[in-house]
């Protein structure tokens, strides 16, 4: 289970603009502050401008700042934005052919944990991820550090399929 | 927001040798029920066997079978069987390059929400899911039927990235 890297990079726009206060960032800057894809972010920018979150300011000196306070800014409401959809099974999403459809259970729990998840990041905003501009500087990466949850042993070998291609459920495999 | 296909198929394999009960079932009729792909679901089938939660029967009128009562097998432990990891944003998988790793807040507001989503999964067993065998055989899909949260409108263009290539984020895009 995974939020797109367009999720990611939104939310790490944003902190570093909200990071930034009243100075003007650029993309370039962001991009080069976390070493990631220009092209990418650009594109993240345009979609946290269209919604609101971001905007820009024209002229020799111009870039982008938050279009909100940071503190007005929900986590929750970002996601929704960012995330192309929360289909999490094959009959969360539009053109669902799963056969059991209507009278199979699995919808009702995975709804209830999906507002779960919803309901704590709603729960915060933007300033709660507030940095100093001096976090940005010095690298905090520390060698095989992993911040993600304890239930999962990184080590362990995956059991699912692990090559990227077969990760995606864009499309349910034809069948053979 | 995502599960993979293989945790959505071997949800459904375990609900459907579920409602079999003693019954054998075999990979053929489960894909043939389901109209999914056999080769797919050959994979689940193994990884569900080597985990525990399934069990061949050798012979002529071999199949598989629970190897647990329905009311034993956690919804929450197969799911974490069955997702090869649940890297939500960069720094949750190996090979984190993000700049902002060990002061960046972000983290432990997704832990907590994935704990949330995992913590309602663990309230659920197999025994919740259970059919009976004519759900199986009439189709229920009622056309434009979806089954996903109600904070997302299907119909809306999503924000982000639509090409199925551009949504994972096994990962991170070179800098250009």
């Amino acid at each position: 289970m995974r939020l797109t890297t367009f999720s990611d990079y939104a939310l790490r726009v944003l902190t570093y603009a909200g990071t930034a206060g009243e100075r003007l960032i650029t993309i370039e800057e962001t991009a080069e502050a976390y070493n990631i894809s220009r092209a990418h972010l650009m594109k993240v920018v345009n979609i946290l401008t269209k919604t609101g979150y971001l905007k820009g300011v024209r002229g020799r000196s111009g870039g982008i700042t938050l279009a909100k306070r940071p503190e007005d800014i929900n986590l929750a409401a970002v996601v929704r934005a960012t995330e192309p959809d929360f289909a999490l099974v094959e009959c969360f999403a539009t053109g669902n052919q799963c056969i059991i459809t209507g009278c199979c259970r699995l919808p009702n729990v995975l709804n209830e944990a999906l507002n779960a998840f919803i309901a704590v990041l709603d729960r915060y905003t933007l300033a709660d991820l507030m940095l100093t501009q001096r976090d940005f500087r010095a690298p905090h990466i520390r060698s095989g550090k992993r911040r993600g949850p304890d239930f999962i042993d990184a080590s362990r070998p995956a059991a699912g399929p692990s090559s990227p291609s077969k990760r995606t459920r864009s499309a349910a495999p034809s069948k053979s």
